[in-house]
């Protein structure tokens, strides 16, 4: 009988253990032999060198050093890339690709506890719960956290700004509520759209008509401040704005001045600078939520990259395609 | 052509035109006679004698008053009662049902918003959301918010107490997540909770079992502190206790001192007293979120209600059951 392939763990120290706890380990060990006793975040060195010598598989997660020409150089044998975090972009060159090397990404087990963050915030967003509490805690009237009127995601309408993989699990989810859903994405047809429940439109009309707007776009040059002051503007009165992704994605100081107005209400884990410094005015602000980017897998939702990274690891061992799978192509279009 | 039957309207101005907007009405006189220009919350004068003597229904709502042997003498044609609102305890007295009336309730429809709160709440709640945002907002040190070790719903254990319209509605939602689900009820068989998802314990097991628990019994003599010291005292070091029921369910001072000493974390929609002082020792915790009873339909939630109560009158003109019908031995049981 040959030897099972090796696979190498690169990830950081604090992840390690909750990614990949001791079952999980056994589980990997089903299909490759592995150190789990040892992980770098660096591949400089002689014990990382003798590792990538014999490697076949890099099991990798946040804290992996970037997998440029120079590791593959030391890695003769590598065949697949299986990252158990979310975007391969900052770890992967494209000189991968060119080896022939696949890359598999647990993008998809990360956008769950985001998307369910968002529908989390949606629902008390739009029934202004946070404000609502904040009023009742510091013995305001009365009047001030008991009407309800406006309030409810039921019958709303809310804008999904970004097709990603949590703007997809975030529209999966809005099916199980009552509302009507647009969605603003310069990748997707009115017909994908369609089929994914929501209208497809672009970003103004999607501000001018959604009651809550969630933004789930990527970070890029192009998509800097998408929603800037114009188009915070075109949000009618009482909008709720929710940011899981990325800061950049939201013109700070405009959207500090429309919520400070009371004419918008914000949920934000993630901002722009972040962390946003003590004392910042969005942190004052009663019909504003600033979480410390907690959305994305945290503690116990660690394990389940984990499990993804193996199941497709498992798949590729027996010859089925990894359903994290990230091409060349996508890896350019990637936050 | 005879003339259609006649409906009545008895639900608080407040929500009237919010649970049977406009376009309701007109829907609604598809099937019945009914003057939309009055609501009635009181049965007593010369108006509502006028128009109780010509019903066949009340629309009851919030706000409806008892309906008892004095109003049916008054109600000699009524066939149905048929609420758009939560439980129909208060207005339906036990004489109703001697004289064969029909009763109808939209507790159901009460009941999707706060599953709804319930599941966000379980949500966040189990990423330690609101208490990591409190020691963000305040300027303290990166450890207090940046830290997600043992957080997540992943992986969970789940106690829902009381399998009541709200507590099955939640049952069903968390099929969506990745968690086990315990359940305590003394009306439910063990194999009526597994066909719900889950294990049917008692509640000492359950507190003792659940990383996170959530009550939804009807608060009677019985249920009074239901968790009290010592059941707060079984649950794991890190449990979130979360409440949109009622107050009386727990005891609030226990409760207090398990939250005050770090040990339990809670969210509460719903509190003993209700509402809660101004200065209440809970309003102060980081791990307590305290909100004012905005749970269940407010706004536009309201008319899921109204829409919920046409739907089942309908039924009953057509010859059908009706989806929310409450029968004499339902509501000996109702909080």
């Amino acid at each position: 009988m040959s030897r099972p392939p090796v696979a190498v763990f690169a990830i950081a120290p604090w992840a390690f253990h909750d990614v990949f706890p001791a079952d999980l380990v056994d589980r990997l060990r089903q299909s490759v032999e592995v150190d789990a006793t040892v992980t770098f975040t660096s591949f400089e060195g002689e014990a990382a060198a003798r590792a990538l010598a014999g490697a076949e598989f890099l099991l990798t997660g946040w804290g992996c050093p970037r997998i440029d020409a120079e590791v593959l150089k030391a890695a003769p044998g590598l065949r697949a890339v299986v990252h158990a975090a979310g975007s391969v972009k900052a770890i992967v060159d494209p000189v991968v690709y060119e080896r022939g090397i696949l890359v598999s990404s647990a993008a998809v087990a990360n956008a769950v506890p985001v998307a369910e963050y968002t529908i989390a915030m949606l629902v008390l967003g739009a029934k202004r719960v946070f404000e609502r509490a904040g009023h009742y805690a510091a013995g305001a009237d009365r009047s001030a956290w008991q009407q309800g009127a406006g309030t409810g995601l039921y019958d709303c309408t809310v804008g999904v700004i970004g097709a990603s993989r949590v703007g997809r699990h975030v529209l999966r989810r809005l099916r199980d509520f009552e509302v009507d859903i647009l969605l603003s994405d310069p990748y997707v047809s009115p017909e994908e759209a369609a089929e994914m429940g929501a209208e497809l439109v672009d970003v103004d009309e999607l501000c001018r008509r959604s009651d809550l707007v969630t933004v789930h776009a990527p970070a890029l040059a192009e998509t800097r401040h998408l929603l800037d002051e114009r188009r915070l503007g075109l949000l009618p009165d009482r909008a709720v704005v929710i940011n899981t992704a990325r800061g950049s994605l939201i013109d700070t100081e405009a959207l500090t001045r429309a919520c400070a107005s009371g004419r918008v209400s914000a949920v934000l884990d993630v901002t722009d600078p972040e962390p946003l410094p003590p004392g910042h005015p969005l942190f004052g602000l009663p019909n504003v939520l600033v979480t410390p980017h907690v959305a994305g897998a945290q503690g116990r939702e660690l394990r389940r990259l984990g499990e993804y990274a193996i199941t497709d690891l498992e798949h590729f061992m027996r010859g089925r395609p990894m359903r994290g799978r990230v091409t060349a192509e996508q890896l350019a279009r990637l936050a």
